[in-house]
Parts: structure tokens; sequence; C-alpha cells
């Protein structure tokens, strides 16, 4: 059913997007890219549960996993996304171990965390599966089919990498280049030892725990060099971006 | 005007449900049922206050009170939902009593609490009562007129069940059966005489401080039992589950 | 793809309600009912077609087969809810075969009818199946996957259902017995010999000419019964009904 | 119910305003200004019938009868206003005595009209009065309580008003002097002779037959005067008017 | 201020797309890609007056010109798009000189046709020009800035080109090729020498009686020869097909 | 761009409102009024980023300044308004030094404060200025044209004025008499020479440190003296209640 999940698992080296734009079409267009998952971005974007809420269902219909990136480290924007049925989470602005076990306690249900209990859309109030399960069962399924995703954006956050991929409910590592070079003082320098260092760092932390490594780009050549660094997955660009620059690209074409 | 509180006051076992569906037009129908309050879910559902608001609207002219359970205790998260003029706020995840005179400063003015005074659609920006009395006749009829009912739903907050029932400005209890147990370590076990003994425990907190005390069940039967176990309110269900279990029953008649 | 038309061809005996709660969580609800479709009212509820879409959304997720109840036979109103991609559309207030005619030019596609050809939601702007396909191919696969469903609930339709239910392009009739008993002069005596009559006649000019008959009532019991006369499929109520019921089913046993 | 009717039967002068701002929030904000009706617009505003029961419901609550202006005389646009529940149409464009036989045709039950019967939210899907009734009482209470009101604004309803304010059906007339004036030859002078011929034509057709007449002014010293000349409600201004005017209003004192 | 009428005037061959996507994100993202209009697609999409409003202040911040495809040639469906402020309307399904009169008197003001006259968001209810004019002004402005555009799409428009490229109020022709060539009996036979002739036609009428005519296509290279073949303004694409292209050539690059 | 701040620091003594009736229709005509500045009201109306951003657009449209009263001080709180364009944020329930210094974290990027960084409306997604520009000037133009704006309306900010509006990052103070006033025991006292001295104390501190200073009254008559008092922009009252007001005022001329 979290077909990001699988496909993470088999090595399929799954591709996807921030979904900025915004419109339940959008979502269910993407789906018809070949992407494989979306990123709804609760954190940049103005989308709370409600409105992600629509854009899950276009995703779902699309064919397209839907990941949300949530606002903050809260008990209500996690517990909100995942109960509306998000197929994972992407977690901005961590720092520390305690961000992230406190993280897990809101995602994941007893006994790995303390996720509050109810029948919501992510079961169809009871009458889908895993709801229709014991309350164990569907507590297990939920806590296995639900990926969470710390970004690893800030020097706090790098340095306890070994410790936060070895916690149990973290189920991988989401890298924000951008923000993680600006938290080093090399803002924009990808190519400098010290941030190489460092995506080695969450890579080699990330595998030595059988957890997965997703890297971000804005450059299209460079989802094939980050499979090739061994990133799990990528995502690349805004899709507003995307529909923007495709239109220049055509318009240059016509206008010289 | 908060007619729950009033049969709270009279002793007419109002009955309620929780809102999860999410359409202005349930929360009108709701009103037709006989059900004498609906609890609007910004825990588990993805409402928040803008939405919740159309909801309000819907269950005023419906006919029934509009409660909310709100998504954490924060200011933004209680004031909001109050200032759009909900009847009172159920108020899940309480685990201390330092918790509960957060939500107490947040929910009550002055000299109780201390929230925030702004004119706004509960008393239609000051243009209809009590926004058109001082302000502080204002405020002890808000003060009076809003029902403020933690949840008890933690072994913390049944520990401290006797001081929190006894604070000014806690208006009531409410039981959450589910995570309740799984709090105690005995999921689902409401037969269990560790849990009848809690629940008999809140019931005396609440009865000896004079507050009210509400109690949930997902089986219709289970209704009057509660009020015959004293609880002087019961919730029942969800609309989702209730639809959903109404087809089912007239299909099950047809198809057999 | 179309699972009611499915059904109806495999002489399933489908059963469905009219949505008019107004929320994409009602309608993938309902998908977990049994029910088999849904006519979301654009007739007598306030629906136009983009909130449709977003119920049809909720409904595709749920597993139902979303139809529409068009609001008149209209270019606009018929085109605009076949491009969002319903299953069908229940069309009202017929009188004449002329009528009929239209509604087929506006939702059928040459050589049956006239439709507007634009790659829609229906098939995700051409990247679905069947907007992959060559033009000829595409049209016939919507025609073929589109019903087109004339409410016969009018002396004048009854008068020419033998022609109506001739016509290519229509795949069915819904029978609105209130409207059609009112016409009748005969308002709610479904037991006139009149009315019986009428029903006969209809289906039998249904069978006759290998279309489908869909008879509408408020009496659960009554869905049995119309299958036994020999209906194709029953619409069972109104799901703000069935949900008002419920609740004061369950009110009524606890008060007595 | 119908506060408006009752008023006007009542001669107690109501004044309404034109609902352009388009929120629920101004709906039930209008209901504290000692307004007696407000005029949804769905002919120049963008409004359709969902987003009016939005606003029909802030009205109802803020305690202001919800008129529409409906966009057009065609079955929908009719039907669907009425089964959300205004308390009557103002009806614009209307040339000839077929048009507003139509029109009744449409809003009025038989054996009035011929309008569609269904339950809805104006009868909260059947539970709520006069939907609790037998079908007839129903259809009785729903015609009397639904004002039909044309709006005399071409040469050709003014030539045709004395037969159209004998129809019956017809509850009233809505002048609009602008549209009225252009369409004499002699646009915005209201003044001119003919222009106040053609008022006392309308008032008097109204009169003698036991119709309301309804003036609309964008002048606050109109009001009154419209009352002396007779007519039985005036419609003042637009929301969205008087609200920059207010500020305008109060920013040139301080800056002179 | 209509920008897109003076880079008609001027010759500089201007260029926009459909907007299908349906969120004010994407309309004020497609201004900075250098496009110079957006047809909001209010026939094959299901938007309305309503959102069709939220796109066009989308557009117009981005600083691109929203026209609107009507749904079809109605008085409120043209009405209220104008009212709403945008700059042009594209018209489908036209088959005679009469619908085009009727058009005409639906969409500009006396003495051109006979639009309804009253202030709304286009001149911010009075206070923006031209609504602070004097009302003769007012009328010749907005009929002057607003470009009315009939599509020709079908064999009957086809036959009547040179008298409706001559009425007053027409201000040019789209050219709609699928339709047309459907409508035409050589269905996607852009090549055919029919099809070329009629081609030559339509430009020929348009810029014989002073009219613009715009093309559309979905082919990227074929922007420049419309030009070539003296189109006035060029249509590419779809937003929703441009953006699932895109991801898919990038995809594609990644994959192989 | 950011008008409001050029008229502060021109002395141009710009005048706002508090926004509080929820429609972009609202806040395009506010722009026609003459005010300089909405305040779009987070903390004590329901809206949200989402609906914001639909404010947002209809106030530059209309050419007033948006402003938004953030709902609290917390990472997504301040980060989501900013990031959908406002011109600035108004701060309530300001305590401490130490918050606001959290508060410059959220709100302006390094290196006066922590922000997080991403392409979103603000700049078009990278496609508008100054998100074309390099990231340090990106950086510090968004630094420098998005105003932070404390409330002070407690003791404690009173009692940290002088520290409070020496921080770089803080860009002026906006008092809240009646939290001041509650907060200083002395409720709605305007006049008591206590809260006259914290008025000139906060004043004093601002210019001391070259940082604007606003007060808000909603006495019409009050405008000009906050002027003559020396403060540097005035907000004035809520627009539900000018709404209000303005039609009471028309209505008691009427009826007397
Ligand atoms: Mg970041
Ligand atoms: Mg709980
Ligand atoms: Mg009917
Ligand atoms: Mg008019
Ligand atoms: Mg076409
Ligand atoms: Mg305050």
């Amino acid at each position: 059913k979290n077909t990001l999940k699988e496909k993470l698992q088999n090595h399929q080296q799954p591709i996807g997007t921030f979904f900025e734009l915004g419109s339940a079409n959008v979502a269910e267009a993407l789906g018809k890219t070949g992407l494989d998952f979306i990123i709804i971005d609760n954190e940049h974007g103005p989308f709370e549960a409600e409105s992600t809420l629509d854009y899950v269902r276009g995703a779902l219909l699309g064919g397209v996993s839907p990941l949300a990136r949530v606002r903050e480290i809260s008990r209500p924007a996690v517990l909100k996304l995942l109960d509306i049925g998000v197929h994972g989470l992407i977690v901005p602005d961590v720092h520390t171990v305690e961000q992230v076990q406190e993280l897990v306690n809101y995602a994941k249900y007893a006994p790995i965390g303390k996720r509050g209990f109810c029948p919501t859309r992510k079961d169809c109030w009871g009458f889908a599966y895993p709801g229709t399960e014991s309350v164990p069962i569907n507590m297990a399924v939920n806590n296995a089919e639900t990926l969470l995703i710390p970004q690893c954006e800030t020097v706090g956050c790098l340095e306890n990498i070994e410790t936060i991929t070895a916690m149990e409910g973290v189920d991988g590592i989401f890298i924000g280049p951008f923000d993680l070079s600006i938290s080093m003082g090399i803002p924009g320098q990808f190519d400098h030892p010290d941030f190489q260092a460092a995506l080695k760092r969450v890579l080699e932390a990330c595998h030595k725990n059988g957890k997965f490594c997703i890297y971000f780009t804005v450059n299209p050549d460079a989802i094939a060099d980050g499979f090739q660094q061994g990133f799990d997955a990528m995502a690349y660009g805004l899709d507003a971006a995307v529909l923007v620059q495709a239109y220049r690209n055509i318009l240059a074409k016509v206008r010289g």
C-alpha cells in the first residue's frame, strides 16, 4: 500500500518533488509523470492538514505516494497529517536527539511511541484496513507503513546523526542541502569538502543503521549523480519552478 | 444561550457525538437528530478554527451545541476556537496540573485566567451580547458560558484528577477510554477492575468538586449504562462511523 | 473501470444513494458501506462541477462509482460533469424526445453525438487512458464508459418512453417516483394502478431496448422489492436522511 | 419564519442592501445593523448556490432575511437557490409575461407552478418544518414563505407590469433604476418625468394587485423619500461601497 | 491596463496558454514565464466565476492577462466573468451569426450591446477606474478594454466568418483546430488542404475587418509557424500537460 | 515595494485597520479607502496562512500593504506568513526579551536570525525579485523589506521595552491598549496617568532606537491625536465594526 516504502526496500531509486502549487489537480497530474512521491510542503508552503487531505486524495488517485513536510515537531502538526493518511513525514529544523524522540512519540503508536489513537480518514473511520483489525495490529501496521524521515539540515542534527539514525521509529534521513550549508557557514557551497564529508557521514550513518537516505537537488542532472553516490531516493525541485521553467524553455525557443 | 450547560445543570442527560465528516450540512443535520452537542474534532480530524467556524454556524442553526476538541494546549489553538464562538472545549493529552493551569490561563479571562481580549465572531465584533456590555461583564459572561473540559486519558491526568477537578475554570472532565486504557497498560480492557476503579475515581472527583463528568462510548447500548453509572453526559461514536454503519445495516437486510 | 456499468451488465443488482451532505469525506466513507454508486446531486443540491470533482475523488478512492445528477440539459452542465470524470449522469426534468436528443449530443462524442473534445481530469489531461489513445478510440471508450440515464419523472417522458429508450446514447432510465406521481396527478400514491402501470411500461421499454432501469425508494424494505419487480439497480434514500435517522434510532432506544 | 414577509405585511418599512463582499462573516455582521434583508447577488456578483448557502447561514444566524438575486430565469438557477433556503428571489432581466410565467413554474410548487420536489437544506432534508408535514402542506408552506420578486428594469417589463403584478406566484416587484433608465433611453436621469411616471405606474400596478413594491437607491437620504412615495421596502447600496465609503469618511476627517 | 490588447495592437505576437490546474498560485506563477495571457477554462475545466476570480487575482499580480473561456453563450455566463474583471472572453461552440449577436448583447454595454450595469470587482465596486467616471465613459471604457473573441470551431461559424468578423463588438477570432477539424469531417488532419483553406479564410476575414486572429497548438515548434502564417497571437497547450511533460522529460533523462 | 515601510520612513503618517471579515474582496476594497495597511488577524480571527494568502493577493491588487497579526511566536506561525509574502508581522502576547529574540530568529535570515530558506510565493518560487538574486542579497532584501513589530500589551513587555526596541531585527512596536491596560490592572482606563506614562515610555524607547511606534484606537477622532502625540502610524478599528456602524448610522438617520 505504501508504494514508496516498497520501492525503497527494493532499491528502485524512487524520485519525488516538492508540491507547492496547491491544487488536487496538480497532485493527481504529478501521478502521471513517473514520479514516485510528492512532498506536500506544510513548512514553507501555506498548506495545513485540511488542504493537504485534498492533495493526498489527488496523489493517491494519480498513483504517487503522498508525503508531507510537517510544519514543526509538535503533537498536532504530526498527528493530524498522519491521521489524514500521508505515507510519510519529512521533518524540518531538527537539532537534537531529544527532538527526534519527541517526534517518534508523536508519530508512532506504542510501544515505539505514544501516538494518540482514533479512527480517522487513514482507515476510513475504522472501516478500511488496518482499522478493521485489532487495536495492536492496527497500531503495528500503521507504524510500519508510515515513513518518519527527519531532515538533516542543521549542524546539530549532523553531529547527532549516528544516534538519530539508530533510533527506533526513524525510517530515514532527508538532507536539505541549502539550510545545511547555511548552518555549516558555507552557504550554497555544495562542492566544499566539508559539505561533501557531511553527506558521506549522513549516508554512512543511515546505511549502517538500515535506514534510507534521501537527497534533494534543483539540478536535473544531479539526480543520477545522487543515486550513484548511494542515496536511496532523490527529491528534485519544486512543482512551481518546474512549471515556470518549462514554459520559459518553450518561449525561449520561439523568441530566441 | 449555551444550551448544553443548561441541560447539564438541569441533569437532562445530554448526548453528543464526534463530528469528523467536515461539512456544515452535516453539522446542521445533526441538529435534527435529538443530539445535544457535537464535538468538532480539531485533534484527530484535520479541521482548524476557520473550517470549524462553518460547522459552528451549521450547528447553531440546527440547534445543537457546538463543542470543539482543541488540537493542543497552546494559546492560539484555545483562543481561536473560543473566539469563533464554540460552546466549550474538550482538551486532549492532559498529563499535569500545570498544563491545566496553562489551559485555564488561555481560555478564561481575568481574574480566572489571562485570555486575550478582542471583539470577534463570538459577539459579532462587539455588536452582540455580551460584546455590548462593559468589559468586566463581557469577560464574566464569556467565562461562565464557555465550558472547559479536559480529557482524562492519561495516567498522569488520572493521578492528578482530584486537584484538576478542584481548579477554578475547569467545568468538567471528559473520559477518553481508549487512550486511558492504553496509558494504563490495559488497552481496550474496559471491564478491567483497574479501569472501572479509574472511572469511579474520576466521577467522584468531578462530583465532589461540583464538576460535570462525560464518558465516551462506541456502543449505543452503553449510553444508558453511562447515565446509570452517574455520568452527566455521554458522547457516542463518530458521525462517519454512524453513517457507514447505517448503510451497512440496510444493505445487510437486503443482501442477507 | 466503470464498475457500476460492469455490475449492471452482470445483473449484480447494484444499490446506490443520493449524495447531499457535500464533503469528500462523506463520499469516501460511502465507499465502505457496500453501496455501488452515489448520485452527487447537482439538481436539488447546491453542488456544481468544481465541488463535484472533490466528491468524485473521494468516491473513486473509497471504491464507489460516482454518478452525478446534472442540474439541467444544457451543454455546459453536461459537459463539465463528464469532463471531471463522473461515471454517469442522471438527468432530471425530461419531457420530450428532442430534449433527450439534445442531451445525447452534449454527452456523447461523434458519431453518436457532438460532445466537445478536450483533454481534462477524466483522462488526466491526456496522460491517462483513454486520453493516451488515438482520438477515435478515446471518443469510443468515453462513449462506452459513460452512463447516460434520463429520469422518467414527467408524463411527457412516460409517453415517449419507448422512443427514448430506443435512442442510441441512452443507457438506461431512472424513475423518480415523487415527481412522476405529481406529474400524473396522483402525488405519492405509489400503489395506484396507474402508477404501477407506468412502472411496468418503463421497465418493459427499457428491457425491450436493452437498457437498464433504476428505481428510487426511501423505504429500505422496498429495495429488495424493486429487484424482484425487475429493476436493474435501486437508489435508496439521501445520505443526509440516513445520517439523521440513524442517530434518531439510537437516541430513541436510549430515551425510550 | 420569513421575517421579511411578515414585516412587509405589517407595513414595517423594511430596509435591505446588496451583498457583494462574499463572506459568511459579512452576512452575519449585517444582521447586527438593523437591516431587514440582504440580497446575495448571484447576477453581478460571482456567487452561486453553494457559496450562497454559506451566506444564508450567516444571515439567518445574524438575524437578517437572506434573499438572493438569481443569475437568470432558468430552472436550476431558481431551484437551487430556493432549495438551499433563501427567503426570496430578486429576478433580473425580465422582459415578458412569458418569462415571468416560466419563473413561477420553476419557483412555486403545484398547483401554482411546477417546482421540482425533494427534501433539501431548506427543510433539513425532511427533518425540519415544513418537510415534516404532508407533501401538500409542505408545498403550500414553501409557496407562501418564499418571496418571488421580478425586477422591473426593462421597458418590456414596464409595459407588461399590470399583467405581471396580477400573476399568481408573483409576490412583488423590485425596481432597478439604473438599468430601467438605460432601457428607457434616459440613463441615470431619475428625475426625468418619464422615469417618475414609470415609478408611479409600477407602484400602482403592485398595490392594485396586492403586491409589494421595492425600490433601490445608492443615496442614503433617498431611503426615507422612497417610503414616502409609497414603496413597501427600500434596498440601499452595496456592502462593498458602504465599507469603502465609511473608511473614506473617517480618513477624510483625519487628513482634511 | 489590458496589456494583451495593447500587445495585439502593437503586433507584439503575444503567446498564451490554457489554465486547467486550478490554483491562484499557478496563475501567479504563469506570470513569471513570459506568457502574455492565460485562458481560464470555464468550458472544459470545472471552474466558474467564483474560482475564476481567485485565478484572475493571481494572474493580475503575476503580470499576465487573464482571459476566460466562457462555458456557453448565456447572459450569466458572460456577465459574471466580465464583472469579476477578466480581460477578455474566448467563446466556444459558436454556430450562427445570431449567437454572436446574442453574445455581443450580453458582453458589451449600450450602444453596442445590452450588458447589465452594476459596480463590481472589475471597478472595485465603483471606486476604481473606470467606475469612478460617468456612466457613459464607464461603459465605453469597459467596451474598449474587454476582448470578445468567438472560437471558430464549427462549420457553421466558418461559413459565417465574414459576417461574424464584421460585427461590432467582436474583437477577434480564436481557432480551435481539434473541434473544427472534427466538424469538417477531417478530425486531426491539420495538413488537409480543406483545413488549411479554412485557416486562410478565417485569417483573411479577421484582417479584412481589422480583427485579431488567434490560433491554438499543442506543438511548441508550431508557435513560430503560426506567427509566420499571420496569426496575431498563439495559444500553446494546457498548463497541466506542460507540467506533466516537463517532469517526464527530466525523468526520461535520468532513467534513460 | 513595501510601501508601508517607505511611508513610515517618510513620516507620512500611515493609517491602517484590522481585517477580520475574511474575504479577498474586502481586502481589495480596503485598498480603495485611502488606508495604508491592513492587519490580517491570525490571532483573534480564525485565519491561517492559506486564507491569509488570498487576502494578501486582494490587498496587493487593491494597493494596500498587507500585514498579518501572527497567532503566536513559533517557527511555523512566523515562517509561513512571511513565506506567503506579508509586508510585516504584528506579534501579540510578548512578555520577555527572550521571546523577542526567538521571534527574530524565526523571522529574519542570517546573520540577524535563523529563518529557514526556500523559494516561495513571496518571490514567485524563485522567479521574482529578490528570489532572482544571489542567496545573500535575497536574504538581505527580505530582511529589510519585512517589518517585525511586537505588540506591547503586557507589563512584561513594557518593562523590557528599552531592551526590546534596541534589538536588531525589531522594526517597531505596536501598542495594544486594551490588553496593556488589563495587564496593568487598569482595564480600559486609557487616561490613567500610569497608562499615559507607559505610552510615553514606549514612544521614547522606540524613537531613541530609531524604531517605529504604532498605536491602536477604536475612536476615529483619536487618530489625529495619536499622530500629534508622536506615533508614526495609527491602526483604527476593525473592518467588521466599521461596516456594522456605517449601516447603523445610515439607518439611524432614516428611522430617527
Ligand atoms: Mg530547510
Ligand atoms: Mg485521545
Ligand atoms: Mg425530480
Ligand atoms: Mg440590472
Ligand atoms: Mg472546442
Ligand atoms: Mg491583545
